[in-house]
């Protein structure tokens, strides 16, 4: 039996030597995904063991600002206070644009029926939502308040498919960092349901039988090597793979360009080797949510950004994760925001948006950037020209955020990508069916596995598309789905595989 | 014994009921990679069996133009008639930053030092090449001539980096096709080396021990499923995954935007899939080459392209893959070629490139396309203006392409992304050493496989900066040194494996 293992490559059933732990689900993780997956697989009658790499709960979850994009059937408590109604189909069109051109439509439909009774269920968990709405653009509410816009609803293309809804829903708590109050609640209720939780406890390697049907894992716990057996199946919820630069390299070699990785050092990409190593397959690896967080102020929406060719490239209104995505289709690493004295305001200090240059005419900023003659200028003055009627023929930006950018003196803010900060993480992970099921390459179900969060590829799939609290949304209400099948599931008995 | 073999999950030893055949090395697809691992591995003294799906040799490789990626060490013959003398590190810079910024640089090395020796050894196998340039820019000689210039060597940012030369080698061949001529040639020497070729034989499943070792294949032979012992190793190069329109939508959705994919049915991703199942990594895969071949006539690189915002994204003298690249890179379908009357010439009629605008005035054109007011107009005028001085500040075009376009009258071509022709295939797939194993996520070597061609993600792997003839420069090579590697190779026994 080699004592080599690796997440990788199954260690075979035939090479057990015995159970050293027996569940019936096993969840690895502690993040928020796999604490729905627990409290689901618990709350259904099954013996359930948390596994978790570090010595706390809360994993990446717990680092963010614990933002959900809820919202349809009508609309949650704070979108009706707020006065909006969501109807199920825009929300269901909005997360389809999201998806870009692989969207998963069965994982849409379902989170977009059910994204209201996701909301009443975290409630009921313990979270606990102010219902109060902030109207102005922002990364998330730095006071206890409850509902922003958090994507592009009412930004060019959305806007013109799905009547837009704010959807971004904080829990109750002053200042950034909501996230580790929503992880609270969801401990607390993982451990009032008897779940076994063990902390410090590694998962090596998947038990998988010759057909890879998967019955337990190899983890090391205490400083030894145990072989946990999982009756109904194993559910990963290990997080991504951003902190993992080789792997960030080879699938999403863009990101490299960027400094600013968000995750825990869990973020590894361990939890999608352990799934491909049964014929997992992954997908769409290569894509990200990478940001460059220019609002607060939303004054900045009303500036224009360049590329060091001195073209625009995207209406500046829309969702900050997707200016950075479209950041970084442009050739070289210069990106500048525009901005005259009319809507100027400093951004954010985290941000290290510095001001490039700043003269009386836009010639003269041209020159200080070292544009090509002509190139900012004709591009302001084309902005400016339609900008005056209201008007914006090529991105579309919202008539609320245009205005000519014609009073001095005027500023160029230098957003470089190699400079600027471009906080990302990966979107790319394990193919999953709404049951929380991981399939193979030809969407074949692997028995006994199954995947939620940022192990996967789920609601948000493509960097052009993400919106704040997609991905807690993702990792909530799948890991739900998958602790509630692998509840339900009924594995083959190990001693019967054994026998062949 | 279950009878349902799929690729993503390899038979494990001890179900194999008894070996129908045996041999040393078993290749898998008789396309350049497969032949000339064959070639290398039976000239190493190995008993070479060759499984092949289709009822003939050829696969993608035999409806390819034949065109080789090849210099260095001075120059080839070709290269040193014509005047060039090509030295290997030009070539090394090259090859890293047409692979983007996860270019493999052992590959790349490897393939730079050694290009030169390659063409002899393509020469000595029976491929025959004329030995005479052609200097204007094309797709691929209609005559039987050899040497063109089939990247981006002369055009920025590459010529900056590496002192430019033509490296396309195409055989002496007259039309396009030389792909078979030169997998005639390759085929006659398998057969006279005494390799075991056997068509209509469909791999269904690797076979493997518990360490996920390979020993074999699973393959579909006269009816009927035979279990194939490999005592050295598997080679699998079965092609890419373009015609596997599942696949190519979970891992490069933006090639469905092209109805054109370049391919045989065996372009199916079974080889990908088939080394996944043990543990191999595959990478880049959502990157491809993806081009729109609108020259020759070179007269059209004069011209100037322009998304639908009426903006300017690339240097038309930069080799037609990259400028399909970047069309990819534009949000919108909507694609134009701006010429004047001195510049234009037709395009080829198979490209599907259609006049969409002509008039005597820039504004008469932008009208005419529906773009928005000045658009089009200010984007021509900054261009005219520095071309008229000999200048691209933007995007650094070659001077000789500089015109300003200002000779009524003008014309837009349209290249709509869903309509003209795009052919594309992909680039991503197993990640493999120089030698050809095939390595997992955490780049160890599988033992007993191995792959080439574009079954791998090899020399190719960036869309932004593929070249013609790359493609089977690196199948044709790595395919050797895949041969090479499996012959040597010592398999344990299987009898070993089957008693643990």
């Amino acid at each position: 039996m080699s004592l080599n293992f690796s997440p990788s490559q199954p260690c075979r059933i035939q090479q057990v030597p015995g159970w050293d732990l027996e569940t019936d689900v096993t969840v690895v993780g502690f993040g928020a995904a796999g604490a729905c997956a627990a409290i689901e697989a618990a709350g259904a009658g099954a013996a359930v063991t948390l596994l978790e790499a570090a010595s706390g709960n809360g994993g990446t979850s717990a680092l963010s600002g614990g933002e959900i994009y809820l919202g349809g059937s009508g609309g949650t408590p704070a979108q009706r206070q707020a006065g909006f109604s969501d109807e199920t189909e825009d929300l269901f069109r909005y997360l389809m644009m999201a998806g870009g051109a692989d969207a998963d439509e069965a994982k849409v439909r379902r989170y977009a029926e059910n994204s209201l009774a996701h909301h009443d269920w975290l409630v009921a968990q313990g979270v606990v939502y102010k219902n109060t709405f902030l109207p102005e653009r922002m990364l998330e509410p730095v006071t206890d308040d409850c509902l922003i816009w958090s994507g592009s609803e009412e930004a060019w293309p959305f806007v013109e498919r799905a009547r837009p809804c704010p959807r971004g829903h904080t829990p109750q708590w002053d200042g950034w960092g909501g996230g580790r109050m929503l992880m609270d609640a969801l401990a607390a209720r993982v451990e009032q349901l008897g779940v076994e939780i063990r902390y410090d406890s590694r998962v090596l390697a998947l038990i998988a039988d010759d057909a890879n049907h998967v019955h337990g894992v190899v983890v090391r716990m205490d400083g030894r090597i145990c072989f946990a057996r999982a009756r109904n199946g194993v559910i990963l919820c290990a997080g991504g793979f951003v902190m993992n630069r080789d792997m960030v390299r080879r699938h999403a070699p863009h990101l490299m360009r960027s400094g600013d990785p968000i995750g825990t050092p869990g973020d590894d990409g361990t939890g999608i080797l352990l799934g491909m190593s049964v014929g997992g397959a992954s997908i769409h690896m290569d894509q990200a949510f990478l940001s460059l967080p220019f609002y607060a102020p939303e004054s900045l929406l009303k500036g224009v950004f360049i590329n060091e060719r001195g073209q625009r490239f995207i209406n500046e209104d829309c969702y900050h994760g997707r200016v950075g995505y479209h950041i970084m289709q442009q050739t070289g690493d210069r990106i500048f925001l525009l901005l005259d004295n009319a809507t100027y305001q400093p951004p954010a200090e985290f941000t290290r948006i510095q001001i490039a240059a700043a003269g009386e005419t836009w010639e003269e900023v041209e020159r200080d950037l070292g544009l090509p003659e002509g190139a900012l200028v004709s591009t302001v003055a084309l902005y400016n020209r339609h900008a005056a009627d209201g008007n914006d023929p090529l991105f579309h930006k919202g008539a609320r955020w245009l205005k000519p950018l014609d009073e001095p003196p005027f500023v160029a803010l230098d957003c470089r990508v190699d400079y600027a900060m471009y906080p990302h993480f990966t979107l790319g992970g394990l193919d999953t069916l709404p049951s929380g099921e991981v399939v193979t390459e030809k969407r074949q179900p692997i028995g006994g596995l199954y995947a939620a969060g940022r192990t996967t590829c789920g609601l948000p799939r493509w960097g052009g598309g993400y919106s704040s609290g997609l991905s807690l949304a993702d990792a909530t209400f799948f890991g739900r789905q998958a602790g509630s099948s692998a509840a339900k599931a009924r594995n083959r008995h190990p001693a019967d595989v054994m026998a062949g």
